[in-house]
């Protein structure tokens, strides 16, 4: 999709917003993002005030006791207006849009919870632990908040390719968090004695790509399998896991005597950003009774681009599936879903029966949405993407993906062209980062150390050139890591290349 | 500590702030939180709003990629003012104090952490996954947080007792997380092979109160122990866990070729608000090399009140413990944290190699906070604390502590003298909340089915009434349990009195 001024007839974000000013394909590097959010804070604050108040103002009204009515003799009541829960929905009408809606969108959706939440200011909220909170763990205290989590998560799992009736997700704490529940999952739904008998009676081995987050092996070792019991699958050249050697591992592995449990796939590396090959893996995991876990926190956004979901080929096989909107979407930290084709495995593996919470539902789905988790008092992290959906649309999304994408391929490129650094990242770089060691004499230092001396020294220099960037470890040393996002505008890009150049050679 | 107008100079929270206007502790039902959150809204908005402003201008600079200098030639940088953590530990200077500041503390703070932050909206920014956010999880992409984080933390560790050199604590996301962590911490400490090899080389055992939190079952079946691990220990009539019950436990488990590892002991539960014996129970501890957790998520505030904090004697005997603002002090949820004796401990337990993520210290100490918990990503959740702390003192929290428990006992008082109600919390009550049947006929029915109809009839036709309160399972079905909060009225009270025997006269 490319980027008009007539396209863009709504309000889009930083960098497509500064975008949207030139036809030329070269924007200033004028920014109104602080405008921008003023704007919409004050917006909001006269939503949040009168809805404060309306609970002060009711505290006198309490001393009665009496049933609430309003002047007139129809019964009111600030504290809650209640709703099962499908008819909340279609009160509510939530629909994520492919065209963005822009500021009235966003304050059209937080009238219409502020409308249906309880009111947990109110001097009658004598419910939970929780005093004035609303904590999204049961549907009694967050209705609306509730049905945001839902439509939300079902509007994600879907681009994923989880389309089944019961397809869906939960926001978890953060990225750690997803993967953690998913390998809480996955055992309990494989081997269900795991639940009461614990892993005892198992001897599991679960693969990652050696490229994967180290949240894989910090799940092994949380559930009592054991840091060890993970197995690092070699990768190809550009960082994304082998088949074929997924596939000897788990015969090994078998061979051993292990249980082949759980495969975990990267979407968007942390290092190099590579995608992991699907459908391959699938029937690797098929054909040895595995789950297959994507870990698309950092990749999993490029759903909403045309030019970019390809990367996502086969993640509708997946049995589970983590996405974090706060790494590129730029959601506000923590903001991460893990989605999956059918709710009512999470639900089975996950809950506990705990009736002083838990009062259950009539019609059979699940509504109090701690039960799917490992969680009990949680936030509403839905809400941001909801309303950040709302505001740019889909397409809006996708329009800020594509332009990430692109100056990332600028950077990758222009680092190339001085000469001066060897980059890593293949051509075009599979994800937002680039990596590349600063190489002045042509090709990479077979010395390590000095590679990392000179990256470190590097990544020090550009700080005071106004730009902070990070380093890894690889094969030859650390290298510089540097990662654009959706508001990285191209003088940024340029800029940042010549203080690169600069800071290279005022390093020995 | 009385509530008089004197003590109450500075500003204190809607209910303490509605009772000061008052000198014959009959206070009005006046509440001001929209006024007073509106004021505090806009001038922390006068704070942000330049902060994103200096770096949406900062933007046209980076184009030059040259050292930033200001006018006059000195260095100056809108990304970031770097500094070590003790450096910058100094020049904070965060004291929480015993004294309310009020607006103005809380706003210092606030510059403060805009001060010394990484302006994560700069361009410059190209560091990690975030875009736009600041995870705290190392120090170097949030400096500021992070010595928020050690300071309330220790603050909150100081006040459980914990007052050796490594005495402190980390926020998790929620107290299930945090009663979670302590479990691995717990076993990994004490059973180091757990970390690589898992927990097949062990046959373990958990302990807790037949009243504690699911959460610690849930951890049990995370942890691959198995829910079955889990061994309730009764509890006496008031709701405490029974030391000699648990000793015969531990015994009888090890007769059973079981290891013990972990008893959890409750600060404020759940259903009933009890506090268990720790001193008797850590002796239990020592006796069997037991470790020794508290879920204080609930009670722990009472370290605040001078009435309050002798339930929590003992607390320094426990090996970790959890405390949730986001409860009975109004925090924002989540706000959650793990508290200990020695964070060192909590690093060795959890600490994996991620050498792309963290990048070492230079002074022992442990900076990177995410290495301390289960997480990566992660909310500055320790913030909400310190700046109600700033504003309204140890000492204000004392008093809206002092004056929440003193609405429980108004609540259970009033119930108690309709008549209509058997109250099963013991006089006082020993947290917040207030747990009773209906029993008009002046006894609890012996028929469990009729209670729980007429417990649910009540809080359903309560509702009308503007009032939410909840229920939860008994020896005798089902019976309601209203949890008051720090701000929580007498009027209030006297209204839910007034309410509860109209809705039980209207219930068969």
């Amino acid at each position: 999709m490319t980027m008009t001024a007539s396209q863009d007839h709504h309000v889009n974000g930083a960098a497509a917003d500064s975008l949207r000013k030139n036809a030329h394909n070269e924007p200033s590097a004028t920014l109104h993002r602080a405008e921008e959010l003023e704007d919409l804070l004050v917006a909001v604050r006269e939503l949040i005030i009168p809805f404060i108040r309306a609970a002060d103002e009711e505290a006198v009204r309490k001393e009665s006791g009496d049933i609430v009515t309003e002047s007139g003799g129809a019964s009111r009541n600030v504290l809650v207006d209640c709703h099962a829960p499908a008819q909340l929905a279609a009160k509510m009408q939530l629909v994520l849009p492919d065209e963005g809606q822009g500021k009235q969108g966003l304050l059209q959706l937080i009238q219409n919870i502020l409308q249906y939440s309880v009111n947990t200011w109110d001097q009658g909220f004598l419910d939970k632990l929780y005093s004035s909170n609303t904590p999204a763990h049961v549907y009694q205290v967050s209705p609306a908040l509730t049905i945001v989590e839902k439509t939300t998560s079902k509007a994600l799992a879907n681009l994923c390719g989880f389309t089944g009736p019961f397809a869906g997700g939960v926001t978890c704490q953060g990225g750690s968090a997803s993967n953690l529940t998913s390998l809480v999952v996955a055992r309990n739904t494989l081997y269900p004695d795991c639940k009461s008998s614990g892993t005892r009676n198992h001897d599991f081995a679960v693969f990652t790509s050696a490229h994967g987050h180290y949240s894989v092996e910090k799940a092994a070792m949380i559930t009592g399998m054991g840091a060890s019991c993970v197995v690092g699958v070699p990768t190809d050249d550009e960082g994304r896991m082998k088949p074929e050697a997924l596939r000897e591992l788990v015969v090994r592995a078998k061979e051993e005597g292990k249980t082949p449990l759980y495969v975990n796939c990267t979407a968007g590396t942390t290092v190099m950003g590579s995608f992991d090959p699907f459908e391959d893996i699938s029937g690797i995991c098929k054909e040895f009774g595995m789950w297959m876990h994507i870990d698309a926190s950092w990749g999993g956004p490029v759903i909403f681009s045309r030019n970019q979901k390809w990367k996502m080929k086969g993640s509708h096989l997946a049995d589970s599936l983590t996405i974090n909107p706060h790494k590129m979407m730029n959601a506000p930290v923590t903001c991460s879903f893990l989605l999956g084709p059918d709710m009512q495995v999470f639900n089975r593996a996950n809950s506990t029966s705990a009736g002083y919470l838990f009062h259950g539902s009539d019609d059979g789905d699940v509504w109090d949405m701690a039960d799917l988790t490992l969680q009990c008092g949680r936030r509403a992290d839905s809400l941001k993407v909801a309303l950040a959906w709302l505001y740019y649309g889909a397409d809006g999304f996708e329009r800020q993906i594509d332009h990430a994408f692109a100056m990332a391929s600028r950077l990758a490129q222009l680092v190339k062209e001085t000469g001066k650094f060897t980059v890593l990242s293949s051509d075009p770089p599979p994800c937002l980062q680039v990596c590349f060691y600063y190489a002045p004499e042509g090709r990479i230092d077979e010395d390590a150390d000095k590679n990392t001396r000179r990256t470190k020294a590097i990544v020090q220099k550009l700080i005071n050139r106004g730009f902070m960037t990070d380093y890894a470890p690889g094969d030859n040393g650390y290298f510089l890591r540097v990662v654009v996002n959706i508001q990285t505008l191209p003088g940024t890009i340029d800029g940042l290349v010549k203080a690169l150049v600069a800071a290279g050679e005022e390093t020995t």
